[in-house]
């Protein structure tokens, strides 16, 4: 990193993920928020770079010298993570750029959110920042993760687990997707980065997407929006993203009503569903429909190619699932194909009917005396039959030894060997039984989902990803 | 029951659900399918009727004789469920007939869902039974449960677990909401009744809702379907069912594609979903939107009170996920609420700020030092608030003892007292102690929901059944 001093620019996070040193500004009391806990995240995340504390009323947290203020530090500080009063916080930046900070996490709430004196604090906080060519994350920020360089200042009691590393950057405009809302140990294709906007005043959506965009860990961004900032910026910026990388984007504030709750909590200005709408197919934006497809759908992009084309294939265990399933895939253009005679023939050799699609599992199961031992084989073939582009493959999670290893053997066979993503649902009358399966197959390098149409959906958005970057090729 | 020979009416499935015996038809081979876990399954459940296996080839299964043929059972026989091949199906009713059968369980499949010859054999199937006067669920059916007798003739193994008794009867057109398909001990408010219609020759979801309707254990109905039998007859038994109790649907074969896919897997005809939507309108039937919701949304019904009017009251910890709820409120034409007078004071006197809706319990968690000392008084506010119609509660499952016995304390006052219903969400960095603190919550009766937008669903669609009964109350 260079030393000169000079604002960075708008897609160089680098002092707010991958800073050399950071101060942590607040309250060490032992709670379940606040500076204790940062340091102690930390540390146990396994930072690498110096840390900080900083407040007048304390000596030692955590085995940490804490120093009465930012100038009685004995070297340069990058970012600074602040937790104090409102009021204090513009001083607070005076006092970082005499430090040489580059950068700094707003953790303080107080300002647009909360009322026409806080929007009021925001603004001139923008300003001082900006003359003191200081990067913002927040006001009203969770904060954020770097599972690169273990940089987790989790502000909040979480458990102090690992978050493994993986190609998922995650970007909010709220805190409920950092690591104390959200058990990331279940998102086991792992993260790279985490940030939550807060009010956004300075660092936006635009900003990190262009910041991931370079960013070699991140494969995926999935985010969370109530406001956008700029939308010809981010038509520009997701236009040459979305051209390398999904984005997938859950708004909320889509309602008239949610609209105007958001502004009162973020302070600021939503935009019209429509025309997002729009924005999104212009750009490639993937849009998400609700909450928890922030966590689960990005799964597919991290560990699944992209489907040539938009023919689905179906293994269930019942027609119903079928059903449900192609339901979801016409919303996506996707439709069930037709195996091919020689799969057909050959599954048609197992149990009669059985090649057709959906391949339905179910009554060879009622009628056939070892209908597992036939079940890898089937998979397979189905998985290798060329007139399949994305396959959603659905398993009956009964405990019996005999049937879950021969699941497992199905992956086994054509686990990076056909190109082409896959999809799993898991059912059954005991969910530990399913959790562990789910869980076996997903370290096998195959996302489960919860739902039947979020594999679908899931599917269908590698599908829609893959129209995206094969039109960008074209022009 | 009477003796005499007639054909029970179109509601009084009695003989399929509180049989005095049964004769299971079928192999006893050890097996994860068939009669031998039909026996076993009826023996755990507590099924006090008699049970009667038929098989030539077998002596005994599970310390009781099996006998060579129907008619060598020493006593009458109500109900026969029977998992032999197709073509030996009609033969056996006539069998059954002899007998004086009053109803039967046709698992076996092969019929109008396979090919057009299946479909000849289930019309005359059924040409037979009514000719013999004797009911039919099926054929192609994994069956029924009824908790309230033990009578639960499971053909899969499931584990052999017991159902807990509750208010919430499921109908579907697939054995996917049977024991063996689902994890009914985490339905924490119980079950009444399960029935699979399979390809519904006989009993479909006319039948099932007129004998539920009258089923003194039943108090919500939760349907999947993929064609409607009688679009009429429906309408007009939904109307009259829907005044007393809510009906909740789920209908895939939306699409053309998947109507498609339907008609081949059930041998039914779907209905255009448009006409549907019609239909539920015009019926008060509560439309789903996903599989999943079959079994999450019954669970406002089965435990709490109807809304009285569509304002929602909102205790969150970020706002957010207050964004995200009052979107979806505004589908239902519920919208979020604002605290009287008294309340709002109350609220910021705790702390400056807190009586806004929706109340964010965040800024306060950051800025008090025991702000869960004040917790329950908070919720206990709210829910009490006259302008409060519905209450959506969000957690955060922090492992702290002391945040955890807040909520809890927050439940026990208000169980029981506030007329309203209450819908919670809980989120957090351990999903371990997130589904024990759900435990927790649903045992004291409070249900809890997979995500946010489930919660808001859940009370949207309790206000609209509020709504359904007044104008029947109004007419």
């Amino acid at each position: 990193m260079q030393s000169e001093r000079r604002a960075p620019a708008n897609s160089d996070l680098s002092f707010l993920f991958d800073p050399r040193s950071i101060a942590v500004i607040g309250s060490f009391r032992e709670n379940f928020f606040g500076g204790y806990v940062i340091v102690k995240s930390l540390l146990k995340a396994g930072y690498k770079g110096k840390i900080f504390p900083i407040n007048r009323a304390y000596k030692e947290v955590h085995g940490l010298k804490v120093y009465p203020s930012l100038k009685d530090v004995p070297q340069e500080v990058d970012l600074a993570m602040v937790m104090i009063n409102a009021r204090s916080v513009i001083g607070m930046v005076q006092e970082c750029s005499g430090k040489g900070v580059r950068a700094m996490i707003v953790v303080s709430d107080g300002f647009a959110e909360r009322d026409a004196d806080g929007a009021r604090l925001q603004k001139e906080l923008l300003e001082v920042a900006r003359r003191e060519k200081i990067r913002i994350i927040g006001p009203n920020t969770a904060g954020v993760v770097n599972t690169s360089n273990g940089f987790n200042p989790c502000a909040y009691e979480a458990g102090y687990y690992r978050i493994r590393k993986g190609p998922i950057a995650i970007g909010a405009q709220t805190g409920m997707t950092n690591p104390q809302a959200f058990p990331y140990p279940n998102l086991r294709f792992g993260v790279s980065k985490i940030c939550d906007f807060g009010n956004k005043c300075d660092v936006d959506e635009c900003d990190l997407l262009e910041y991931l965009a370079a960013d070699p860990e991140t494969g995926v961004t999935s985010m969370y929006l109530e406001s956008i900032r700029d939308g010809r910026r981010l038509l520009r910026i997701a236009k040459r993203v979305t051209k390398k990388k999904p984005v997938l984007v859950f708004k909320s504030g889509r309602t008239k009503e949610g609209a105007r709750a958001s502004a009162s909590h973020t302070g600021s200005m939503a935009l019209d569903d429509k025309i997002f709408d729009g924005l999104c197919r212009q750009s490639g934006l993937l849009r998400l429909e609700e909450f928890q497809d922030l966590f689960e759908l990005p799964k597919i992009f991290a560990s699944q190619p992209l489907p040539a084309g938009g023919r689905l294939g179906i293994i269930t265990f019942t027609g119903a699932v079928g059903v449900v399933a192609i339901d979801v895939g016409a919303k996506y253009g996707m439709g069930l194909t037709k195996l091919g005679a020689e799969t057909r023939g050959a599954l048609d050799a197992v149990y009669q009917g059985l090649g057709n699609m959906p391949v339905d599992i179910g009554p060879m199961m009622a009628a056939v005396k070892n209908p597992f031992d036939d079940y890898p084989r089937v998979v397979e073939a189905v998985a290798e039959d060329s007139n399949v582009d994305a396959l959603f493959n659905v398993l009956w999670a009964n405990p019996t030894d005999i049937i879950v290893s021969s699941y497992l053997k199905a992956y086994e066979r054509i686990k990076g060997r056909v190109g082409k993503p896959i999809a799993t649902w898991i059912y059954g009358p005991d969910s530990e039984v399913a959790a562990d399966l789910a869980k076996r197959v997903e370290e096998m390098g195959f996302p489960v989902f919860n739902t039947p149409e979020k594999c679908i959906q899931a599917l269908g958005l590698a599908y829609q990803h893959s129209q995206t970057k094969n039109n960008g090729r074209g022009a």
